[in-house]
This record gives structure tokens, C-alpha cells and sequence, in this order.
């Protein structure tokens, strides 16, 4: 039997390429969740719903996650521990767990549609500086999930590209003619993109590993 | 050093009495987290807010938890499964992984203000109906939140009265004058409290074992 699935489409290239990934692996029907947790670049969400559109997919939701009120305000907020000044530059935008509040909102979702396999692309360049993005964790996340479930039900979290540097994901996604173009890099949230931040600059340098031309409109 | 901690506080018994028993269990600051999951009753929160207060917590938060987007409508959205009529009447109100998400909130809250120890009510009775009660469940997610925090951080997860029945924690409440007058458990949402759903049954039955008469008022 054709078993669904569901995948955390953000728009990025690493969720896109498991989307044409999936397309060949996965012989369901393949669900598309994006999350809207207020950021500040739109784009990503519309870049989400196109890919999935073109994929084929069996259905795109977004889903709402409300940070605001996690994010405290240093300056109001007198339980809001600020260590230095680099912490407070970043205060505004960082939630810790966020990826783990992302999973957890996405097996809601599947698991009152009985679906058991849920996919995201944490890529080996996210491993040394994000703790949420190594397998350890989402075989800790999967055991929380299975246990917590209203019914002892299967729940598995495919991380396929885990061991993958960015620039191996981008190789597999230029031989399945993921159209990168429609995707969406850039930390400053312009199109075309800016080429200099740091996610344009790591995007740039994977598809220079392939010797290969990113298709993206850059300024 | 007397380190602050934060509590799950629903405005029901149980929470509440957890926050009375901190008052003389706990040395340091205890900040006190509502959510706001667009639950029918409003009341709850407000009187989370006022027991927060009567116990002169350090502070009182409300998370907001938008679950709309989650919560699927059968009659509409063709990725829902409904497997039988029951369930059905369920579908609009039941959220799998709330008591999950619940704690991933607060753990975000409580870990950007460097809180490390993080409690929460479940009661020996929810345990057989829950599987998100048992402690199990805690142990894991408590893994799960270690391994996927921004740094290598103690997380703790308290479930003090998670070997205690309802019966055993109204004993405990009354030892320490919890004003559970100002508690809300009644579904219906009515105060004066209906006396007959599942809720207040069942608070009824918790005080009636103890030979104690219950101080909110019902109709």
C-alpha cells in the first residue's frame, strides 16, 4: 500500500531537494507542511507552497506558531536574562527548540491523518552549530513523540539528509532538476538575492563544489 | 543559591496545588507560564493569573499556542481521517501532542531567562487515559530538550505529583490552605460550577475522600 507522508517544506533548496527526493523514494502521497512563526521574509512561505504545487504534492498546509510571546524584550522584561551584548543583538529572533516546536506542530498534524512518517532536512553544515539538527536528537524527539501519542502508534522522523553536506544535496538535487531558482536563500529576504549574506554566501559556494551555476537571480 | 524555577499553571487543581507546595518546597523565585491554546473557557486563564498572584509568584506569563491550523475540519479538509462517528465529535476539539508542546513553550520561555527546572502537574488518574501523563514520556522529553537546546544546558522536567491521585493532592492542598475556591475545573465553563460533567465529578469524588467539603461554589 501507497503510505502518505508529510515533509517540513520551508522553501530553502535543503527541504526542496527532499521534495524531488521524495518524489522518486516515496511512493504515497506526499503532504507539505510550511510554518508561519512570523518571519520576517513572506517569501519563504510563497516559495513553499509554488515548490510543493510543482511537486505535485498531495496537499500544502501552513501552520501557525505564534513565537511573539516567547520573545522577550531585554529591556521590559525583567525575567529576560541578558548575558552580553551579542546575546542581545540576537535576543529578538532566537527561540531555542524552534525546530523541535516545528516537528512537534507537524506530528499533530499528521497523526490525526494517520500519518506515521514525517521528513525534514537538517544538512551536515547545520550539525556543528545547531544541537537540534543531529540524529541524536530526533531519535530522542521520536521516542518523546511515540510515547506522548494519544495511542502507542508508529512515528517515524526521516532526516535523509543528515550525513549530506549542502553541497552533496545540491549535487542530488541538479541530477532530479530541482528548480532552484524558485527557491528562497537569502537571510536579507530580497529577489533578487543579495549574494552576500551568509546563507547566500553558503549557497553560492555549494553549487561552485558541483561546478555548477545557481540558477537563482542574484543582484 | 536559591535558583528560580517555572510552573505549568492551569488555574485547575492540581497545577495550583503544585504551586502552593513549591512555595514551601522551593527556596527561589517561581515564575508561573499560562496558555493561551484558544481554550473555550477564558476563565482558566484568569484564574491562573490571580492564583499567580495570591501566591506571589515572581511572574506570570501567557504563551500563546494558536492550534486552528491544526485542529482539521472533516467535513472540509480531505486529509483528515475520521475513523468513526465518535471520534468525529472529538475531531474539532482534540490536539495529539498538547501536553508536549505545552512543555516545549515553556521550556523556550524558562531557557532564554536561564531557568533550568521546570514543573508540572500530572496526576496518578490522568495516567490511564494519557499516555502523555506518564513519566516515561517526561524522562524523554527531557532528553529531548537537553539534546536539542542551543547549548549543552541541565533541563529539568518535575512531575512531583505524577504518583499521587486527585484525592491525595486535595489532601495535600488542604494541609496547605490552597484557596481552591479561586481554582476552575468544571468543561462547561460556568461558575457557579455545573456539578454534573466528567471534571467536577471527579473534584467532587477528591474532596468527598477526604471528608472535606469543597469551597467553590456550584450551582
Amino acid at each position: 500500500m501507497a503510505t502518505p507522508c508529510a515533509l517540513l517544506l520551508s522553501g530553502g533548496m535543503d527541504s526542496t531537494t527532499c521534495l524531488w527526493w521524495l518524489r522518486h523514494q516515496h511512493p504515497g502521497p506526499i503532504h507539505t507542511l510550511g510554518i508561519d512563526y512570523g518571519q520576517r521574509h513572506r517569501i519563504e512561505l510563497e516559495c513553499a507552497a509554488n515548490l510543493s504545487q510543482q511537486a505535485g504534492a498531495a496537499s500544502h498546509q501552513v501552520l501557525e506558531l505564534d513565537l511573539s510571546s516567547l520573545v522577550g524584550n531585554p529591556l521590559t522584561d525583567p525575567t529576560y536574562q541578558v548575558p552580553d551584548a551579542a546575546a542581545k543583538r540576537q535576543a529578538d529572533t532566537v527561540v531555542p527548540f524552534r525546530n523541535m516546536l516545528f516537528v512537534n506542530l507537524a506530528a499533530a498534524w499528521a497523526y490525526n491523518r494517520d500519518i506515521a512518517d514525517i521528513y525534514l532536512a537538517p544538512v551536515r553544515d547545520d550539525f556543528k552549530a545547531y544541537r537540534d539538527c543531529r540524529r541524536p536528537f530526533y531519535d530522542s524527539l521520536e521516542e518523546s513523540l511515540q510515547l506522548g501519542a494519544p495511542q502507542d502508534r508508529k512515528i517515524r522522523l526521516h532526516t535523509p539528509f543528515i550525513d549530506h553536506w549542502k553541497s552533496q544535496v545540491v549535487a542530488l538535487g541538479l541530477e532530479m532538476a530541482v528548480p532552484y531558482q524558485d527557491t528562497h536563500t537569502c537571510y536579507s529576504g530580497q529577489r533578487p538575492a543579495c549574494r552576500v549574506c551568509d546563507a547566500c554566501s553558503e549557497r553560492l559556494a555549494a553549487f561552485a563544489a558541483n561546478q555548477s551555476r545557481d540558477p537563482l537571480a542574484y543582484q
